[in-house]
C-alpha cells in the first residue's frame, strides 16, 4: 500500500478523485473492515462501556482541513465503530437481527460510486429495471398476481406508514378523522407511529386483545368494528401480524383477511420479521394466507441478512400505490406509459433517494435464492433447538414453542410481587449478557419482563447457540 | 487478481464471507468502478437509446442458483448501469446534480460493512454521535440556536414531509382538516405531496403567486392568510423557497418569517437546492433571514454532491420533532435522557434505516469544509459565466442572473403561438443534448417552455461549460 500523502487535500479539485485515487482510499479502508470482519468471532456481541466518552470524543466543529486519510480511518475503526451492540457479530440475539451480507455493501457501494438515479425510469432504465425485478421476486413469493407492486423502502416504519396512506386514500374521504384501525396489542409500534404521522388520533387506533398463543384475537376484531360502526366510526383498515417481535407470532392471517373482506376493510400484514421465512416450507406454513391481504411489509435488512436501510412494501393492487403518490413537477421528465415499466417516484414517497435494488439483485445473483432459504432454515432449527434446550432447564418457563426464530422465556415466578419478579429477569439477562458472547434483549408481555432469544443473523450457527445456553446455564447458578 | 472460481457459492456458508473473500469481492467490483470513474470525462452525459431493451432482459426470475461473480459484474456494468442520465458526468446539467463524490460511496461501504444501527444511540454511540455531530454543523451553518437538531432523511420529499408533519403537530389540534398552508407557484411539488401524505386534503394546499423575479408575493400571501381566517381556516405554515428547482430563485425569507411570526404560523424553508450556498459568502446573502425560519430542509446529495440518498431537516426547536415521533415498543431499548445526546428514532419517522451520517462526516474530515466551500463558489461563478455569455447571443432570451447556480433562457419569442413556440424550445434543447456532451433539461414557467442549466456537478468546471455554450450556438445554427 502507498505511503498515506494526503493527496486528496491537495489540487485544484480535492473532492474530485480519479480511479487510482479512489481505489486507493477504498484499499485503505478495505484493510480496516477484512480485519474488522476476520475479529466478529471474537469480537463482544455489544459493548456499551465507555460509549458516552467514545461518542463525545466526536462532537468537534466542522473541519475548515482535511486530514490526513489514515488517521482519519484509525480514529472510525478504534473510537466510533467498536462501541454499542454488535449488530453484526453471530452471538447478536437481540431485538431482530440480520448481520449484514457483504455483497450487499459491495452493490451498495457500486450504486453510490455510479450514483445513478432510480427514482424515475428514464433515468436509469437498467437501474430501476433490477428494482423492478427485486420487488416482482417479492410479490411472487408472497403469491400476488401480476397486477401487484411495491417499493423498496428504507426499514419497515416506512414501508408500514406507506401502507396505512394507501389505505387511507383508496377507503375513506379527505375527511377521514371518523376512519378507525385495528392491531393486535402485540403490534410493533411503528404501526401506531404510522397512523399518527398519517394524521390519525391516537384514539382511533383499536388495539385487539390476542389469544393464548399471542395471536390477534378474530372474534375480538369482529365486534370493535361492529361496534366501531355503531359509533359511526369508519373502520377502514386491520393490521395483522407476520411474526410480532416479541415473540414471533404469526397471527391468523386467513380469517382477519376473511373479516375484512366482509367489511370492506384494507388488510395489511406487517411481515417486517418473518416475511421471508415465506422462502421455507415452514414459513409458508406459518404464513398462510397472506396472499389475501392487500399489503404486506417485508423487511430485507432483517430476514435476507441485508445490511440496515432496505425495507420493502408489497400491495395486491399497484394502482393504489400510484392514487395516493403520484404528484407532479413541470421540471420533471417524462413519465413510463408502459404496464411493466415503474416510475418509483410514482408510486411512493420519494423522489431522490437511493437505489435499493442493486443490493437485494447482487446477492441473490452471486448466492442464489438457494442459499438465502438454506440459512432461513438453519434458524428455524437453532430456534427450535434453542426451545428444546430451555424447556430442559428447570428454572426456566418457556413461552410456546417457536412458529418462526423468537423464543420467549423467563425464570419461573417465586411468588414475589411483579416489580421484584421482573428485576429477578432483568438481572437475569444482565448475567446472561455479561459474558459478552451474546447478546439477548427482553421485552414486556403483560407487563411480564422476557427474555428473548431471536435468531436471525447469517453469522448465527449451532456453536455460537450452545455458548448461548452456557452463558444461560451460568446465568442460572450465579 | 485471482481467478474467479465462484467461492461464493460452495461451503456451508455461501453468505458469510472472510475477510479475504469480501476484499476479493470488493477489489473485482472495484475494477470497474475505477474504469468506469475514469471513464466519465469522455462518456455521454445522456444515453438513454435501446435502455427499455437493456431494462427488460433484467426481467428475469428470482434464481435458484448462483452465477460467477465477475459475470454478473459485466452483465451490470455492460448494459444495465451506462443507460439513461448520466448523473455523474461532468456534462450533466440537469435537474439539480450532485454528482456523487467518491468519498461517500466509500464511507457508506464501510458503514455497511460493520452493519452498526444508529437509530437509537445507545447502539452504535459512536456512529449515532457522528451523525448528531454533522446535524450540529448544518445547525450552525444556518445560524440555529443550540436548542435546534434535526436528523439526515433520504431526501428532501422525506425531510419537507416531515417538516409538515411536525407544524401540524405543533399547531393545529387532532382535528386538523381546516388547516391551511402555503407555498408560492414556484414550489416543488414534493411540498404538495407532504401535504396530501399529511392528511390534508388538497383544497388546504393555497398556492401563492410570484414576483416577476419569481419570489413568493408576500402580500399576496397576507391577503390569503387574512381571507382564510375569514373563512374559518386555521392558517398555520408558509413554505419558503431557499432557491427554486425551477430558477433558483430564493423567496424573500426574512419578510416571510415576520409574517409568520405575526400570524402565528410556522416557517418551513426547503432549501433542498440552494441550502448548502450558505457556506458561500453570496449564498448567505441570498438565503439571509433563514435562521429565523422554524424548520430548513437542506439536500447533501445535491449542495455537498453526496450520492442519492441524503438529505436533511433542521428545526430550530428539537423538542417540536419528538413531539410529532416519539411512539414506544416495550422490547425496544432504553432511551438517552442526557440533553445532547439523541435517539434518531425518536426525532424521525424511521426506526431501522441506514447509518446516514459517515457520508457526511468522512469527506469533511478528509476534505475539509474549504474543499465544499471551494467547489460551491465555482458552480456560483460557472452560472455567472454562462449568464454572461448567453445574454450575448441574439437568438436568447435569458430570465434574470443566477441567483444561486441555475440559468433559465428559452429562443425568443417568433410571435408563433405558445404551442409552437415551445415546440422550437424543446427542439432547441434536444438539438443541444444531441452534443451527448452536455445535458440540459427544460421546465415550464407561465407555460412557457423554458431551458435550464444547472451547475452543481462536483465534476463540473469551466472547460465543460465552454462545451455547453458550443452546443447551444450549434444548436441555434441548425
Amino acid at each position: 500500500m502507498p505511503e498515506d500523502v494526503k493527496p486528496q487535500t491537495g489540487g485544484d479539485h480535492p473532492l474530485e478523485l480519479d480511479g487510482d485515487q479512489f481505489a486507493d482510499l477504498t484499499q485503505r479502508a478495505l484493510v480496516h473492515l477484512s480485519r474488522y470482519i476476520d475479529s466478529l468471532p471474537s469480537t463482544p456481541a455489544m459493548d456499551c462501556e465507555g460509549g458516552v466518552e467514545a461518542a463525545r470524543s466526536f462532537a468537534s466543529p466542522m473541519p475548515e482541513h482535511g486530514d490526513a486519510t489514515d488517521s482519519v480511518l484509525d480514529e472510525l475503526f478504534s473510537r466510533a465503530i467498536p462501541k454499542g451492540f454488535n449488530t453484526a457479530s453471530p452471538g447478536y440475539l437481540a431485538y431482530i437481527p440480520g448481520g449484514g451480507i457483504l455483497a450487499s455493501a459491495v452493490a451498495d457501494f457500486i450504486a453510490c460510486a455510479v450514483n445513478r438515479y432510480v427514482g424515475v425510469w428514464q433515468a436509469s432504465p437498467g437501474l430501476a429495471q433490477i428494482e423492478s425485478t427485486v420487488i416482482r421476486w417479492f410479490c411472487e413469493l408472497v403469491g400476488y398476481p401480476s397486477s401487484s407492486g411495491g417499493y423498496l423502502s428504507t426499514g419497515g416504519s416506512m414501508a408500514n406508514w406507506t401502507a396505512l396512506v394507501t389505505a387511507r386514500c383508496h377507503l375513506l374521504s379527505d375527511d377521514f378523522l371518523r376512519g378507525t384501525l385495528y392491531v393486535s396489542d402485540q403490534g410493533h409500534h411503528s404501526l401506531e407511529k404510522a397512523a399518527l404521522l398519517a394524521g390519525f388520533p391516537r384514539g382511533n387506533i383499536r388495539v385487539i386483545p390476542t389469544d393464548s398463543e399471542l395471536r390477534l384475537s378474530v372474534p375480538h376484531l369482529r365486534d370493535a368494528i361492529g361496534k366501531d360502526r355503531k359509533n359511526d366510526y369508519e373502520p377502514f383498515l386491520v393490521l395483522a401480524n407476520g411474526g410480532t417481535t416479541n415473540t414471533g407470532a404469526v397471527d391468523d392471517i386467513s380469517s382477519i383477511c376473511e373479516v375484512a373482506r366482509d367489511e370492506g376493510l384494507w388488510t395489511h400484514v406487517d411481515a417486517a420479521y418473518g416475511g421471508f421465512f415465506l422462502l421455507t416450507e415452514r414459513g409458508r406454513k406459518a404464513l398462510s394466507g397472506i396472499e389475501g391481504a392487500d399489503s404486506v411489509t417485508l423487511d430485507p435488512h432483517k430476514g435476507l441478512f441485508l445490511p440496515y436501510g432496505t425495507g420493502c412494501l408489497l400491495v395486491r393492487d399497484l394502482r393504489h400505490l400510484r392514487a395516493a403518490h403520484s404528484v407532479h413537477g413541470e421540471y420533471m421528465p417524462d413519465m413510463q406509459v408502459e404496464q411493466d415499466l415503474v416510475d418509483f417516484c410514482e408510486i411512493s414517497p420519494e423522489l431522490s433517494r437511493d437505489a435499493r435494488g442493486l443490493r437485494l439483485w447482487f446477492p441473490f445473483r452471486l448466492y442464489g435464492a438457494g442459499a438465502f432459504r438454506k440459512s432461513l432454515e438453519e434458524k428455524l432449527d437453532l430456534a427450535r433447538l434453542a426451545y428444546a434446550q430451555l424447556i430442559k432447564i428447570e428454572e426456566l418457563e418457556v413461552l410456546a414453542p417457536p412458529e418462526l426464530s423468537i423464543v420467549a422465556f423467563r425464570l419461573k415466578d417465586k411468588g414475589g410481587s411483579l416489580e421484584v419478579e421482573n428485576q429477578r429477569n432483568e438481572d437475569f439477562l444482565c448475567r446472561i449478557n455479561d459474558s459478552r458472547r451474546v447478546f439477548l434483549t427482553g421485552t414486556k408481555l403483560d407487563g411480564r419482563f422476557t427474555l428473548r432469544i431471536c435468531v436471525l443473523s447469517f453469522r448465527t450457527h449451532e456453536d455460537r447457540m450452545l455458548e448461548c445456553f452456557a452463558a444461560i446455564q451460568a446465568a442460572l447458578g450465579e
